[in-house]
């Protein structure tokens, strides 16, 4: 499946849940297209990746459709996830942020902070620092939550690797592996959302101006 | 311009700060499409969007389409935002995204607990929320970076396009607007990239599945 593919289905996920709220169960392609800025073809085409779904003419079961890409997304798998940082970006995720709701367990938190050592928060227990490579060898863990600030970046990733860790959630801002390393990597960028939203105000500024020269004349 | 070319734009932009920090002054689009994962004809038709760069066969100069860039996504426009919620997201934000570097001005914040309002944190001052349609009158403000809690999302939304915000950075997971509203709002999702890396994790483990299996035959 295509890199593409893979980024848009959390979007189709978040809309098909949207809908079901509403109440709707049924959703042809061009409404679902229409919904996400997609072409129908391009939604028919996502989803043949993957299979066939609905009927031609009667549109997707919008239960079904979820259930089939939460399985593709891995949501159904059980995996458990440990967080490193409990500094502001780590409490947020660890108080607002619903792991379970996308079918991870968040099972423990780590930092160096004597205060926060041996505390609980939002329910998850924060171990200090120097226990993480037993807690890894004892606890089965597929992804680590980096959320250390960007100093302990690397060392702390190298912990995780050295301890099994194959996966990271990255928020640190740094990059964290070499091209070929067989770790997974997903880093959450903000600044690339903030640039895509400066991108569209630019336009309508753009926009703006030109009709007001129209205008003008 | 498509979407998809904007959203990929910021990726550019990191990589190219990454290889002019290293010290690269000149790339070909097959170098740089194989750091992103992209064909180099994807890589050059993405550029073709926006005019002629770099020559057949020298590859471009990393600084100018650097600069290129950066204009598009409208990083030198000097504009101005405001934080509204000082909760850990927002003081995550405040405390480690440099706004500053992605072309934005941060000006000012609001919140609503006493002990924050008429405090700066990281040089930036706090505000009341009661001061938000007095300060916006007085202020020329482009982008609202939204950090409320969810139950506070829709209300503060009407408050900020009421006093003329017409973009919004969004935080809270809360859908803001209408289909058709004229308000551009970018939605941060930290759990699209979750599932992304749920599903490169289920990917790598069905892949050990399949080879413990055929090792065991």
């Amino acid at each position: 499946m295509s890199n593409n593919v893979i980024r848009r289905l959390p979007r189709y996920l978040r809309k098909l849940d949207e809908l079901s709220e509403s109440g709707v169960d049924k959703i042809s392609s061009r409404q679902l297209g229409e919904l996400l800025g997609l072409t129908s073809s391009q939604v028919r085409q996502d989803f043949n990746c993957f299979g066939e779904f609905g009927q031609q003419g009667y549109g997707y079961n919008v239960a079904a459709l979820r259930a089939q890409i939460a399985g593709i997304m891995g949501m159904e798998r059980g995996f458990t996830a440990i967080l490193v940082g409990v500094g502001n970006i780590g409490r947020a995720l660890m108080e607002n942020f619903c792991f379970a709701d996308w079918g991870v367990k968040l099972a423990a938190a780590f930092d160096i902070k004597p205060a926060l050592i041996g505390t609980e928060f939002n329910g998850v227990h924060i171990y200090g620092m120097d226990e993480l490579e037993s807690y890894l060898a004892e606890h089965d863990t597929d992804i680590a939550v980096l959320t250390v600030p960007k100093t302990a970046a690397i060392p702390v990733t190298e912990r995780l690797t050295k301890s099994g860790i194959d996966a990271i959630w990255n928020f640190t801002n740094v990059e964290l592996t070499e091209p070929n390393s067989s770790t997974i990597v997903e880093n959450v960028h903000f600044s690339d959302s903030l640039l895509s939203l400066s991108y569209y105000v630019a336009e309508r500024r753009d926009e703006s101006a030109a009709k007001a020269a129209r205008e003008e004349k």
